[in-house]
Protein backbone atom coordinates (compact mmCIF):
# COMPACT_ATOMS: atom_id res chain seq x y z
CA UNK A 1 0.00 0.00 0.00
CA UNK A 2 1.22 3.49 -0.31
CA UNK A 3 1.69 7.23 1.05
CA UNK A 4 -0.78 7.79 4.12
CA UNK A 5 -4.17 9.28 3.29
CA UNK A 6 -4.68 8.52 -0.55
CA UNK A 7 -7.44 8.81 -2.24
CA UNK A 8 -8.80 8.08 -5.80
CA UNK A 9 -10.77 11.11 -7.14
CA UNK A 10 -9.52 10.08 -10.70
CA UNK A 11 -11.26 11.32 -13.60
CA UNK A 12 -13.21 8.82 -14.72
CA UNK A 13 -12.80 7.12 -11.44
CA UNK A 14 -12.68 3.33 -11.02
CA UNK A 15 -14.85 0.91 -12.00
CA UNK A 16 -16.17 -0.94 -8.89
CA UNK A 17 -17.44 -4.09 -8.39
CA UNK A 18 -18.82 -6.12 -5.58
CA UNK A 19 -19.28 -10.11 -5.96
CA UNK A 20 -21.59 -11.59 -3.29
CA UNK A 21 -21.59 -15.64 -4.02
CA UNK A 22 -22.69 -18.48 -2.42
CA UNK A 23 -20.09 -21.66 -2.69
CA UNK A 24 -20.89 -25.38 -2.28
CA UNK A 25 -19.33 -26.26 1.34
CA UNK A 26 -18.33 -29.49 -0.07
CA UNK A 27 -15.94 -27.72 -2.31
CA UNK A 28 -15.17 -24.79 -0.03
CA UNK A 29 -11.74 -25.68 0.20
CA UNK A 30 -10.86 -26.09 -3.49
CA UNK A 31 -12.78 -22.89 -3.95
CA UNK A 32 -10.83 -20.88 -2.09
CA UNK A 33 -7.63 -22.05 -3.56
CA UNK A 34 -9.04 -21.23 -6.98
CA UNK A 35 -9.98 -17.56 -6.01
CA UNK A 36 -6.78 -16.97 -4.52
CA UNK A 37 -4.62 -18.22 -7.56
CA UNK A 38 -7.04 -16.41 -9.51
CA UNK A 39 -6.93 -13.04 -7.56
CA UNK A 40 -2.96 -13.28 -6.96
CA UNK A 41 -2.13 -13.93 -10.53
CA UNK A 42 -4.66 -10.78 -11.48
CA UNK A 43 -2.72 -8.21 -9.56
CA UNK A 44 0.57 -9.08 -10.34
CA UNK A 45 0.27 -9.34 -13.79
CA UNK A 46 -2.56 -7.15 -14.66
CA UNK A 47 -1.87 -3.02 -14.96
CA UNK A 48 -5.16 -2.68 -14.80
CA UNK A 49 -6.52 -4.55 -11.57
CA UNK A 50 -5.99 -2.60 -8.93
CA UNK A 51 -7.68 -4.11 -5.76
CA UNK A 52 -8.98 -7.46 -5.55
CA UNK A 53 -10.32 -8.33 -1.84
CA UNK A 54 -11.75 -11.56 -0.97
CA UNK A 55 -13.86 -11.98 2.19
CA UNK A 56 -16.60 -14.36 3.79
CA UNK A 57 -19.30 -13.73 6.19
CA UNK A 58 -17.72 -14.43 9.61
CA UNK A 59 -19.43 -17.81 10.89
CA UNK A 60 -20.97 -18.15 6.94
CA UNK A 61 -17.50 -19.45 4.81
CA UNK A 62 -19.83 -20.23 1.71
CA UNK A 63 -20.46 -16.63 2.17
CA UNK A 64 -18.21 -15.21 -0.32
CA UNK A 65 -17.78 -11.46 -1.19
CA UNK A 66 -15.18 -9.84 -3.42
CA UNK A 67 -14.88 -6.02 -3.64
CA UNK A 68 -13.00 -5.98 -7.17
CA UNK A 69 -11.65 -2.30 -8.55
CA UNK A 70 -10.46 -1.75 -11.65
CA UNK A 71 -8.50 0.89 -13.33
CA UNK A 72 -11.60 1.46 -15.76
CA UNK A 73 -14.02 -0.22 -18.24
CA UNK A 74 -11.37 -1.35 -20.72
CA UNK A 75 -9.05 -3.29 -17.74
CA UNK A 76 -11.82 -5.01 -16.47
CA UNK A 77 -12.91 -6.10 -19.98
CA UNK A 78 -9.34 -7.45 -20.18
CA UNK A 79 -9.54 -9.09 -17.14
CA UNK A 80 -12.18 -11.22 -18.21
CA UNK A 81 -10.23 -12.50 -20.75
CA UNK A 82 -7.03 -13.02 -19.32
CA UNK A 83 -6.42 -16.78 -19.55
CA UNK A 84 -6.29 -17.20 -15.08
CA UNK A 85 -9.40 -15.85 -15.23
CA UNK A 86 -11.06 -18.21 -17.72
CA UNK A 87 -9.49 -20.91 -15.69
CA UNK A 88 -10.88 -19.62 -12.54
CA UNK A 89 -14.38 -19.49 -14.07
CA UNK A 90 -14.15 -22.91 -16.09
CA UNK A 91 -12.34 -24.84 -12.59
CA UNK A 92 -15.08 -22.94 -10.08
CA UNK A 93 -18.49 -23.07 -12.12
CA UNK A 94 -19.24 -26.31 -10.30
CA UNK A 95 -18.57 -25.28 -6.84
CA UNK A 96 -20.97 -22.01 -7.84
CA UNK A 97 -24.27 -21.92 -6.12
CA UNK A 98 -24.99 -18.60 -6.78
CA UNK A 99 -23.35 -15.26 -7.83
CA UNK A 100 -24.57 -12.01 -7.75
CA UNK A 101 -22.45 -9.24 -9.69
CA UNK A 102 -23.33 -5.88 -8.05
CA UNK A 103 -22.29 -2.39 -10.32
CA UNK A 104 -21.42 0.43 -7.99
CA UNK A 105 -20.67 4.16 -8.71
CA UNK A 106 -17.58 4.96 -6.25
CA UNK A 107 -18.35 7.86 -3.98
CA UNK A 108 -14.93 7.84 -2.49
CA UNK A 109 -12.30 5.22 -1.98
CA UNK A 110 -9.29 5.95 0.16
CA UNK A 111 -6.34 4.05 0.98
CA UNK A 112 -2.98 3.65 2.35
CA UNK B 1 -1.61 2.16 -3.12
CA UNK B 2 1.67 0.35 -3.25
CA UNK B 3 4.01 -2.16 -5.19
CA UNK B 4 2.66 -4.32 -7.56
CA UNK B 5 0.74 -7.57 -6.52
CA UNK B 6 0.97 -6.78 -3.21
CA UNK B 7 -0.91 -9.42 -0.63
CA UNK B 8 -1.91 -8.73 3.08
CA UNK B 9 -1.24 -12.01 4.58
CA UNK B 10 -1.01 -10.41 8.04
CA UNK B 11 -0.82 -12.74 11.10
CA UNK B 12 -3.49 -11.88 12.49
CA UNK B 13 -5.23 -10.85 9.43
CA UNK B 14 -6.72 -7.07 8.98
CA UNK B 15 -10.20 -6.75 10.35
CA UNK B 16 -12.94 -6.07 7.61
CA UNK B 17 -16.15 -4.78 7.45
CA UNK B 18 -18.73 -4.54 5.17
CA UNK B 19 -21.27 -1.92 5.96
CA UNK B 20 -24.89 -1.52 3.87
CA UNK B 21 -26.98 1.33 4.35
CA UNK B 22 -29.62 3.28 2.90
CA UNK B 23 -29.74 7.06 3.34
CA UNK B 24 -32.57 9.30 3.04
CA UNK B 25 -32.94 10.25 -0.54
CA UNK B 26 -33.96 13.64 0.25
CA UNK B 27 -30.27 14.19 2.71
CA UNK B 28 -28.25 12.13 0.15
CA UNK B 29 -25.80 15.32 -0.85
CA UNK B 30 -25.46 15.98 2.51
CA UNK B 31 -25.10 12.62 3.81
CA UNK B 32 -22.20 12.10 1.02
CA UNK B 33 -20.43 15.22 2.26
CA UNK B 34 -20.27 13.89 5.72
CA UNK B 35 -19.20 10.21 4.35
CA UNK B 36 -16.34 11.55 2.55
CA UNK B 37 -15.16 14.11 5.21
CA UNK B 38 -15.04 11.07 7.80
CA UNK B 39 -13.16 8.35 4.98
CA UNK B 40 -10.73 11.34 3.99
CA UNK B 41 -9.83 12.29 8.12
CA UNK B 42 -9.93 8.96 9.64
CA UNK B 43 -7.50 7.36 6.63
CA UNK B 44 -5.12 10.32 6.73
CA UNK B 45 -4.97 10.79 10.77
CA UNK B 46 -5.56 7.23 11.98
CA UNK B 47 -2.29 4.93 11.82
CA UNK B 48 -4.71 1.99 12.19
CA UNK B 49 -7.47 2.66 9.47
CA UNK B 50 -5.91 0.70 6.55
CA UNK B 51 -8.40 1.24 3.89
CA UNK B 52 -12.47 2.70 3.65
CA UNK B 53 -13.88 2.31 0.00
CA UNK B 54 -17.35 4.16 -0.20
CA UNK B 55 -19.51 3.26 -3.28
CA UNK B 56 -22.95 3.70 -4.16
CA UNK B 57 -25.30 0.85 -6.03
CA UNK B 58 -25.35 1.70 -9.42
CA UNK B 59 -28.84 3.39 -10.47
CA UNK B 60 -29.97 3.20 -6.55
CA UNK B 61 -27.49 6.24 -4.99
CA UNK B 62 -29.43 5.76 -1.75
CA UNK B 63 -27.80 2.38 -1.53
CA UNK B 64 -24.61 2.70 0.32
CA UNK B 65 -21.54 0.20 0.51
CA UNK B 66 -18.70 0.36 2.71
CA UNK B 67 -15.89 -1.66 2.44
CA UNK B 68 -13.88 -0.87 5.80
CA UNK B 69 -9.93 -2.44 6.37
CA UNK B 70 -8.63 -1.77 9.90
CA UNK B 71 -5.34 -3.40 11.00
CA UNK B 72 -6.67 -4.99 14.42
CA UNK B 73 -9.41 -4.77 16.87
CA UNK B 74 -7.32 -2.51 18.64
CA UNK B 75 -7.40 -0.15 15.60
CA UNK B 76 -11.49 -0.68 14.76
CA UNK B 77 -12.13 0.07 18.59
CA UNK B 78 -10.20 3.58 18.21
CA UNK B 79 -11.52 3.81 15.34
CA UNK B 80 -14.88 4.42 17.03
CA UNK B 81 -13.75 6.37 19.79
CA UNK B 82 -12.38 9.31 17.11
CA UNK B 83 -13.77 12.73 17.32
CA UNK B 84 -13.97 12.47 13.03
CA UNK B 85 -16.37 9.37 13.70
CA UNK B 86 -18.12 10.68 16.25
CA UNK B 87 -19.38 13.65 14.54
CA UNK B 88 -20.30 11.68 11.83
CA UNK B 89 -22.49 9.55 13.75
CA UNK B 90 -24.11 12.75 14.84
CA UNK B 91 -24.20 14.89 12.03
CA UNK B 92 -25.57 11.81 9.88
CA UNK B 93 -27.85 9.74 12.32
CA UNK B 94 -30.81 11.50 11.28
CA UNK B 95 -29.92 10.58 7.40
CA UNK B 96 -29.27 6.81 8.13
CA UNK B 97 -32.29 4.68 7.12
CA UNK B 98 -31.15 1.69 7.99
CA UNK B 99 -27.67 0.16 9.02
CA UNK B 100 -26.44 -3.15 8.31
CA UNK B 101 -22.99 -4.10 9.48
CA UNK B 102 -21.38 -7.45 7.78
CA UNK B 103 -18.26 -8.97 9.72
CA UNK B 104 -15.88 -10.71 7.56
CA UNK B 105 -13.12 -12.76 7.41
CA UNK B 106 -10.75 -12.22 5.00
CA UNK B 107 -9.65 -14.56 2.30
CA UNK B 108 -6.98 -12.98 0.28
CA UNK B 109 -6.82 -8.87 0.09
CA UNK B 110 -4.89 -8.10 -2.50
CA UNK B 111 -3.80 -4.58 -3.93
CA UNK B 112 -1.44 -2.25 -6.05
Amino acid sequence: MATSGQTQKMNPPPLVRIAELEIDPAQLVEYRRALSDEIATSVREEPGVLMLNAVAVKGQPTQVRIFETYRDQAAYESHLQSPHFKKYKETTQGMVKSLKLIETEPILLAGK
